[in-house]
Order: structure tokens, then C-alpha cells, then sequence
């Protein structure tokens, strides 16, 4: 059965497994300074048409908090929207392993505005206050918004006409990109992002994220700060070579258009439920449904779900890259069940 | 072509790669509860013959510094030897992630002594001083010695009749019990050892570390620090699958005396060489090498190795899991042909 | 002319000065181990009637951060209304030197609620959030307004009923005792604080600043932690002397209650001019002063003043333990002179 | 009774007693933006004839921990003998609160040498290891050794030419610049220090250390740090003032020629009585000296003295500003006694 907790619950595209098949012959410099991490990075220029520094990690947290912790000084600040990652789900990384402090404000529907930040712009060059220096933004936020190509532009802006830098938690960028009709380059190049968390473990690969920088010079001392992280993987060619295929065959778009899909397919569905209420803002592959709260232990034993609001009953249902139809009619046949007994 | 720079330079057993490609079925809970980490830990608990607590990592580094920073205060110390993995090869992970410093004293031939540790203990309850709170060794050492299970029982003692740990980096475990003709119990389980890195990525693994505690007390809070550590890998079972044939069906075992035997017979052929001189104290894979500094520009041009002593012009050679006697054979015949040049 | 805008503004209470001058005979044993800071030590154990544990430092930033770090595993977070000292005014010095995370929340008139906790709690046990361990709230808050005694052991309950602590950042609960006719017994042994930032800097001593705790289980380790956070003064003498009179000769109720009746004597007066409007929830020796803003620059040129709220243009005023009528009468005459201005 | 434990014991020059008395005089800025502190920085910039930025704060630890904490990213090092105070006895501050290591070398004497750097230096732009950016040096020594005029300028240029800085803890500067007749520019303007942590505490001052930096690029952000370090003293003003009779009134000078001259004339009546050697290395207010083991009961019931090794039986005396010929009188007696005693 497949779940629609999580995208982690999701296994490795087949392509992706291929490659760590392939890479698996004979010896290869360790710590990437092999061919395959060679190419993956020539293929990251190539979709973001730049001349990327980039530094392949293990896990989300560590793109996000090896990352920012490279741009920020101790007595700096990032300021983030109260539901970000990096404040609520990496159990404090970046305030032990960066000494720096998340400056969070009360979110917009998951995004943060330049109009927020601008309370500690204010403080800048006070010695009693942390200073501003990163405004950090997911893409697509927790709460299944999408920061608009427009948006995104205005906080880059923003940010740099403070001395300020822009940070994008990518972890699930593909199904951004894909439901905005964008590309890399127009949602992250041309917007001026500085730095990125491209995540693709959530898209199908297995271990599959990496640092994007689009500044040298801000990134320029990131492989000790990588190393420090306890993220230089020495057998690295096993993360890069599932970039290959992910880029080169679009693994990421093919994935993230099956995933969006299915939430749509979702969707639909689920407001023909009587008593069901789905948020309409969302986009991607993430949707946060109402239900009533008698159906809870019901669906609970069939399908885990996080409840993300208790009050209302909120449930996330999150779909993958290998969901199919089939898949999506099983839930809602669960979802007819349990609303029957009740 | 393969390399005796470095045993990270090999790839991965066919069957842990099988063991990767096995457990890509379908949706399994995330973030290491999944059933195939159950199954991992238990064969952990097996070889060790206890009930250890285990957390799941994907460097040598990050199982050395997670593991560490949890078993010290940042006003706490680690007692080892210069020569240590966590002294001289982590960019100073360990002072930035956990906030304490690394007490280190001259090695002997790689290891430390009980009397090396007593200096610190006298400065027991001086706030002035760190405090010293664990010993780390590893095993086997960085200059290829190994330490008997008389000496780590001896260290182990030392610790805990002075309230404090004893840290394994076993980053090379598997050499060393093979080569010692020991087991994991004996070695690790039955001298004390309070915390271990076992490393499975040197000995034909993809990424294959684990932190194993022997003392849940010690661990209890390692969960959280894992994360902070930025190491809690969402797909976490293809990491602990690894280690179901690794542990299962003696892979470690295997490869390790496969490269334990190539040393050997490397060693062998090199002293057949004139003016080529190899120390004699190690045991495991690795093999530390004083030749004619003439020789090395072309040395190094066919097979890239360490310099370890400049002074001396002595060279590290590694073995893997994987290199034959032909492997053996082509170095030798490289080492000739570049000695007859001279 | 003596200043309304901190009470740090202030010099030190002559006979503090005294006792100063007098501790300055022949040597004295350094780091603590003096007969000044005995005395001191037994004179804070009679005022709270408690057997505290007691360490002298040498400015209101570092009580809270030593004392906070040492409750805190760098996992864990304290919960703090936003407006707390340790969240705004302290440059980040706990997520550095403690690195953990200030988990904090809209202010309720500058204090924190248990509801407000209660969120935090429910993320017990989760690897993926920061784990609630401490509430630390401020006495008098940083507003102005004060928590009753009621309300401290409540907020003391829900934190032992949660396995958390609480602190007290008591930079001027001098005048908090004071303004609600109580003790330093009755308001934080008597209610379960765990751990108070004694603040006596900002009411009349030149720098006395002492961690108390009242729980010595939490604080065996403290002596370290001082040490590593620069605050072990050699000379302590010098710090803790300055106790002897503060507490022995209730200079401490003196000053309190001198600055005190002078905010009150400053809010009676400056209620008669017109549009002038004073918070009145305040109490203790800090007033929130709404003016026009037309006033503030010429106001500023004669008596610079923090201005706490932009839209509202509302200004802080702090009165010292030395600020007489007559200085009121000044400011007093200033604001008039001002208001007729514009 | 007079201690020659440590220069810590003594207590205030009168002098200074009466500058902190005198700037007791109505309300000032806080922060060090009062009267005092500017003059004080300025009397700095006068001594060492260089426009130098200055930062008071309350302990010698901080005064390096800050400092060095300003100048080293996390993945940097700080290269400094075994024997210096920031690698034993600051309790491991600067690896909590700077993230940095201290990569200690065997002591020269209680020196460093550029020979002892190129290790560290060699490993430039290897990620696996700390990079070294500071060499950090003691004057005087803690082994009471003094680096020349000219081995400083060697450690400088070695340094610059090396794209790392040079740090001096000048715990004891004024001691060290009265011994080898050489001036503050002389000594370390001239040389090319780039950061003193100047010391004045141990020499008759109550709190008065400043950081002072030579080169305002490496120190525009220390305000921040000072700050997060916990240092900002609320108050300042009676720390700084501390500095103007001490600099204006070369108090330093009068206070280090005295001690110097007592430790001389100890020196002179140890060697005539059997059985006492004294290291003849030492130069300023620091004596090692070696007595029989069976004297040190006696000894230490009426003067107390550190034993710095414990093999040789060697002590450590120190004379403070306000030693007399008395006072080594009383202590020559002792040893007399307890000499004949045995």
C-alpha cells in the first residue's frame, strides 16, 4: 500500500537507481572528486544557466543549515515565516551548529513579505540586537503555497537593497516549478536567489540533495563548513550519479507533474465527500483537508496522517512521484468508509 | 584501473547493492522506521551479543561527532592521540558541533595509554581546566596499528574507575577483528567500550555507519542530537538495509580478509624491492611505505598515494574489499618500473 | 542633569561604593574564594531563605546566558514571551554560547501564559522539534508590568508538571518586590522559580549581577559553565562586596522603593499635559509614554529617550535610585516647554 | 599577609580606586558611550601611537576569547603553545563560545616558533583540516619567559606572509615592556601584532582589560561579539575609567617596575639558601622555583603556592605591584624555617 503521509514514505525512481547501479564500477576518487560528480554539477549549470558553485549533502537539513550557517555570522539573523523548516522541524540545528538565531515572524499563509523583515532591517548596526542578514523562503512553503516568480523577485530585491542575502528551502521545488509552469531559471536565476536548497529526495531519489549557490563568493568557503557538517560523503559519487538522470532525462519534471497531478486527481475527489474541506490555496503535491474529527482513529489504522491543525481537524496528505490513480481511489474508498461508519 | 590511495575509493559489494536494490519496494515509514532498520539494529544486537542502542549516519565523521557531542559537555574534553581521526581529519567538527575540545597528547605508534590520560584527571573539579570525559581510540589506528583487547580493557577500566567513557572510532573495525582474530563481542562488546562508530563504508559499503551504544543511559538523548546533527535520513532504509547482508551473510568478514590478505601480500612483494622499506608494526589494510623520494613523480603519475612523512618519504597504501592479486601484482610491476628508472 | 532613559544611565549608591573601597585590603584569595564573597553567599541564602547556590557575574546578559546554558542541552529551548531581553536584547548570545533555541511567543503585556507553553509541550518527544525545557520570563517584564505572585507559581507548576524549569530574569526585581509590597522569599523561593538572574546593576551597583539557583541538582555544573562564558573574575571580591551593604543594609529596598515613587510622582505629573497619554498597567520605575510626535526632536536634544513604539510614538522612561523630585520637575518642565513648542 | 600565589590576590592601586570613585558623578551614557571610555581609547591610541579600536571588557578570558572568537570563522585555528591560557586555562571557552580549535604545539620555553606554524600551514585549502589563521603568543610567557622585540616581528611577518594574524594575550604586557626596556609601540605596534588582549588587571588594576585591535578590518564586527560574548558592560564607564590614571600616570610602569624589581630581589635571597633552585629563564614577576619535596606540608600552611611540577617539585611565586622588600622578607623567613624544620 502506498501512503500519502509523507513523500518520504516514497522509495527511488527507477532511472535514479540505475545510475547508482552504474557508478558502481571499478575505483573512483572519493569526496567528489569523481567524474560523475564532475558531470552532475556541469548539469546544474546547465538548468540553471549559471555558473553555479554547488555541494552535494545527505539530507534537507543539512542543504538548509550547512548552507545558511556559511552565510551567517553567530550575531546574525534569518529571518523566516514561523512555519519554515529550518524553525520547526530540524530540532534547532541551525542555532547549535550556526550559534545563529531564526528571526521568525508569523507567517502569511506560509510565506514571509519584505514588510516583515523590515522591523529588523531597522536594527541594523545596533549591537544589542541580532542582525539581519538572510531571508529564508521555502519553495513550495509547509503549508503547500507557492511563492509566485513575481514574489520571489520583490524578496531578492528587498533583501539586497538591506545588505541582505535570499535563501530558498527547495525541497520541493520540481513540483513548484512544475505546477507554476516556470523553470530553474526563471524561478531561481533570473529571481535572484543566492542560495538554494535543491532538494530531489522527495521527488524520487534516494539521498539527493545539494547546495546551489549562485554567488561565489558568498559560498566560497562552504567545503569546510560542509566538512564541519559531517557532510562529505566519501563515497560521493552514489549522491551525485542520481543527479544525472534526474537532470538529463527530466526525472525531476516527470515526477513532479505525476505528483501534482495526483493531488489534483485529490482533490477532486475529496470535495465530492460530504462534510470533506479542502484548502484551495495549495498547489503542488501537498493538501490540507478537513475532516471530521470522529473519523480520525478510523482512517488513522488504515492510513497514518499527520494532523496539522487540531483545532479544525486538519489533516496533510502529501502524494509522490509513483501515486497513481489507483492509488488516490484506494484513500477516498478508505475516506468513504470511515465517513460512513461515523 | 584500482587505487591503494584509499580504501573510500572502492564501490560497493554486489550484495549490499542488491540489499539497496531489495528494499526499493513500495512505501515504508520514514526517518528509520521502516522494517528494514529493525531488522538491522536486531543483527546488530546479535553480533554484539547485547542490547545496544543504534543510530543510523551517513559519514565516519558524522557517527564520531554525533556519538561524541553526545557524551560531553561542551566544558568537557575527549583524551586521544594527536594521530586521531577526530583530531586532525573532521575540520575540527567536533569543537564546532559539540562545543568541547579534543585533549590531545602525543600518540604512540597511533594509540593513547591510560598515563597519558591521568595528566587530565588530576584536573578533575578545576574549573579552570576541561574536564576530561571520555578517551577515544580507534581502531584500527591511523598509522595502521592496532590495539590488543588487553589494551582496550585496560583503557575501558581507566575510564570508567574515573568516571569516564571510552569512544571506539571503528571506522576500520572489521580489519581489525579480523586481523587480530577476535570478534566483534570480544573486542568491543566484553572490554568495555561504551560507545562505537562502526564503519561499514571503508569495507565495501555505500554509506554504512552506525553509531552503536553500549550504555543506553549514555544514549538516550542521541535521537535528538542525530537530527541536529543534520543526520536523519528520510529514506533511512537504504541505508540500514545495508547492513542486513553486511551483518547477515558476513560481508564484513569477507572483505575485510580479503583486503587484511592483499596487504600481506603486498607487503610481501614490496620488501623483495630494493631500497624499499615498510613498517612492521601494522596489521589490517593499510601498509606505510618509505621509498627513495625520487621515485615519486612517477609514482605518482600511474597510482596517486599519500605522502604520511616527508621526512622520511614514507607512503600509505590502502587495500579495499575488492583488489586482487592482479591488482597487487600491477602495483608492484609500477614500483619496479619506477624504481628502475631511478 | 541626570537621564530618563535606562536606569544604567545611573552611577553606584555610595555606601556600595564603600564597601568597594573597603574590600580593597591587602590580598585576598582570587576567583571567589574570598571572605567578601562568603559573605555575600550567606547574606543571599538569608534574603531567600533558602541554601542557594550562588554565582557572581559581571553584567545582566551573562546571568541569564550562563544560567540559561546551563539548564539547556543544545537541543532544548526555552520559552520566552517575544519582548524578553534574552530574545531581543542580547545579540543572539544564548543561541551562540548555549546554542539552543529561544522558542518564543506574542507577549501578553510582556509576559508569557502556561497556554502559551502548552504548544511546545505537545512536541515532547519528537526528534524533528526542539524539545521545551525552561520558561523564563522577566520580573519586572520588559513592558513594565509585573506578574503576580499567583502567577509565577502557576507558571512554576505547569513547568515542573512538564519536566521543564523556570527562570526569572530578575534585572530589576528589586522593583518588582517592592512595587507589590512583597519578598525575594515570597516571590521567587516561596513560588518555585528554579533559577533568578539577580539584577542589582540597574539599581544602584556598579556591576552586581548573581545567578541564583534554588535547586542545586541544576547547577552543579555551573562553575564550569561561568568559566567558559569569560565571567569568572579574578578579583570577585570586587563584584560580590558590593552585596554586603546591597543586602545587608536594604540598600536594595531603599533604591527600589526611591525610583519607584519617583515613576509615580513622574506619571502623576505628566498625566496633566495635554496629549500625553501614560500605559497604565505599569508599574515599578518604568512609565510608556505616548506623545505627539512633533515633540520628539526637541525633546531628544534635551533628553534622549528610547522610543519603544514608532506608530504609537510611544516613549520609555526609566527612573534611577537617584532621580529626585526636582529632577522630575526638569523633565517635567521640559515636556512642557516641548508641548508648547508645537 | 601578602601572597605570592598569584598577582590575582593583590587588590587596586589607590590611583585607580580613586578614578572609579571620581567618575561616580551624576548619570552618563551608557555602554561606553560616556566621557570616560572616549578618553580612555584615546589615552589607548596615544600609547601605542597607532589609531587603534578598543574594547573594555571584564576578564583576561574574555579579552582573548572575544577577540579570537572576532578573528576565526568556525573551521579556522588558532595556533598557540600547550602551555598558553587559552589552551589550559580558560576551560575550553574559546572552542564553546568561537567553535574554533586551538591547535596547541609543544612549548619552546613557554614559546612559539614559525617552524612550529608551517605544519599547520602546509594543510591550506585541505578541507579535512582546520585551517590556521592565528598564531596566538603570551607575553610575558606562562612559564615566565618573554618573546623578544625581534621574535615577535619574525612571528608577525611569518604570519602576514601566511595570510594568518597575530594575536598576543598581554595578561602581563606591562611587566614584559618594563623587563626588556622596550615600550607598547615598540613592542607591539612596531612588530606587527594585530590584536593584544591588553592586561591590567593583574597589575593593580580591579576589572581592566581591553582588546585592542591594530587593524580596524579584522574588528569592524567585534561590537557584536563583544556583545554576544556577554561583555558589554552597562556601566562601562567604570571599568574604562580604570585606564586613564593607569596610561596618563604610567601607573603600569610604577606597578611593573615594582614587581619586577621584588621578584629580582626574591630571586636573589632564594639562591642563598641550600637546597632551592630557581629557574634563571624567567624575567618580569614570575619565579619557577625548585624546593624539596618535604617542605611543601609546611610551606603551604602559611603561604599557599602553586606546585607547576609535580616531578621537579617546582613552584610558582609571583609578585603583585604592592609587594615590599617586607613582604619577601616574610617569605624568605618562612622558607628559612621550614627549610631547617626538615
Amino acid at each position: 500500500m502506498k501512503m500519502l503521509l509523507s513523500d518520504n514514505n516514497s522509495g527511488v525512481h527507477p532511472k535514479i537507481l540505475e545510475a547508482i547501479y552504474e557508478c558502481n564500477i571499478g575505483h573512483e576518487p572519493s569526496y567528489g572528486n569523481d567524474k560523475y560528480t564532475e558531470k552532475a554539477i556541469k548539469l546544474l549549470k546547465e538548468v540553471f544557466h549559471k555558473d553555479v558553485d554547488a555541494y552535494f549533502v545527505t539530507t534537507g537539513t543539512a542543504a538548509n543549515i550547512v548552507g545558511l550557517s556559511g552565510l551567517l555570522a553567530p550575531y546574525e539573523g534569518v529571518v523566516a515565516p514561523d512555519t519554515a523548516h529550518i524553525n520547526v522541524d530540524e530540532c534547532g540545528a541551525l542555532e547549535r551548529f550556526g550559534g545563529a538565531k531564526i528571526l521568525y515572524v508569523p507567517n502569511r499563509k506560509g510565506k514571509v513579505l519584505p514588510e516583515d523583515v523590515e522591523l529588523f532591517v531597522r536594527s541594523t548596526g545596533d549591537e544589542h540586537q541580532v542582525q539581519p542578514k538572510v531571508i529564508s523562503i521555502s519553495q513550495i512553503t509547509e503549508l503547500g503555497t507557492a511563492y509566485t516568480v513575481e514574489e520571489i523577485k520583490e524578496l531578492a530585491n528587498f533583501a539586497h537593497d538591506n545588505n541582505m542575502l535570499l535563501h530558498m528551502d527547495g525541497a520541493r521545488i520540481a513540483n513548484a516549478v512544475v505546477a507554476l509552469d516556470s523553470s530553474f531559471k526563471e524561478m531561481v536565476t533570473d529571481t535572484g536567489v543566492d542560495l538554494l536548497s535543491f532538494g530531489g529526495t522527495k521527488n524520487g531519489m534516494m539521498m539527493g540533495e545539494v547546495i546551489v549557490s549562485f554567488n561565489k563568493d558568498i559560498s566560497k568557503n562552504f567545503k569546510y563548513i560542509r566538512k564541519q557538517g559531517m557532510q562529505l560523503v566519501s563515497k560521493m559519487r552514489f549522491i551525485s550519479a542520481q543527479f544525472i538522470p534526474y537532470l538529463e532525462d527530466e526525472i525531476w519534471k516527470k515526477n513532479a507533474t505525476n505528483s501534482n497531478k495526483m493531488a489534483q486527481y485529490l482533490k477532486e475527489e475529496l470535495i465530492k465527500i460530504p462534510n470533506v474541506r479542502v484548502n484551495d490555496e495549495t498547489l503542488g503535491n501537498m493538501l490540507f483537508v478537513q475532516i471530521p474529527k470522529e473519523w480520525n482513529q478510523s482512517l488513522q489504522k488504515e492510513y497514518p496522517v499527520y494532523i496539522t491543525d487540531e483545532k479544525n481537524n486538519t489533516i496533510r496528505l502529501v502524494t509522490s512521484f509513483d501515486i497513481t490513480e489507483e492509488d488516490v481511489d484506494s484513500f477516498i474508498g478508505c475516506i468513504k468508509r470511515v465517513s460512513g461508519k461515523s
